[in-house]
């Protein structure tokens, strides 16, 4: 199964592409899309929207994973994100994948085990389940690459991943 | 000019389109666009983009005004409605159509001449400059329309514009 992993936002999406069979992960592809911040906001949506549907063309993901939004205080700023992750979802939507979305707490507890893991602790075990040499730069790519393997964790049937024995 | 309005919704988005000549408005078309409420919030987006983009087919507008979000109180609902917002948007900028963001005030500002005036303030001026039987209904049509004459109203060089003549 090929997971897509989104962590959405207007000026950077990150993006991770995974392959999961059984319990194994082989990163495919990661990376951030971005907007010019001297665009005006639908020019920035409207980016976003076709960057995202090319990588679908490129990499043909069977499925989506997406982050919740966390409801940030500065009410302007998640409007602005969740603006994007509409723009994101139906680029995926038109492409006829199924969705499924993950919040926060979700993510860290399938990859550290536990919901209070700070961004390092998720980093590091993204690199370790990916055999990665490095973090995945920027951390947007990172984030993305978590929420994919989240799903691949979650849609494992519950049970505990393979990818945690050991640590 | 022919002009789509779009008052952003999840549940209900509202939508007006208008013929422009001089500074003469005709209705062409007004009405709403639902989902279902039992669909997940994905399918939700995906079918609004898709029927936005029917409509764009259908009615082939040049422009778009779409209204901008009122930051509520309610931050879950603010959210919901902006990645609403996110994808009406984008399903216009694919179509390469320019998109301009009117605020509430500006909206009122534009029909009724002061932006503190009421809805049904703003319905009636709508039924007025159309020359309709009725205020339009639902609401969100009605508002739709309202953002397409506020459209027609700023774009026609800041002038008064003559539908206000005579009130």
């Amino acid at each position: 199964m090929r997971i897509l992993g989104i962590d959405p936002g207007y000026a950077i999406l990150g993006y991770g592409v995974v392959d999961m069979q059984a319990n194994h992960f082989t990163p495919v592809a990661y990376g951030a899309l971005t907007t010019q911040a001297n665009q005006e906001m639908p020019l920035r949506l409207g980016a976003l929207h076709q960057q995202l549907t090319e990588l679908i063309e490129l990499y043909k993901p069977q499925v989506v994973a997406i982050e919740e939004l966390f409801f940030n205080k500065n009410a302007k700023t998640a409007i602005m994100v969740a603006q994007a992750r509409g723009a994101a979802i139906v680029a995926c939507v038109s492409r006829g994948l199924p969705i499924f979305e993950y919040t926060p707490l979700q993510i860290k507890q399938a990859l550290v085990g536990y919901g209070r893991a700070d961004k390092n602790q998720v980093q590091q075990m993204t690199k370790y389940i990916l055999h990665l040499d490095e973090i995945p730069r920027p951390d947007d790519a990172a984030d993305g690459l978590a929420v994919a393997l989240c799903h691949g964790n979650f849609s494992g049937g519950g049970k505990k991943p393979t990818f945690r024995e050991g640590i």
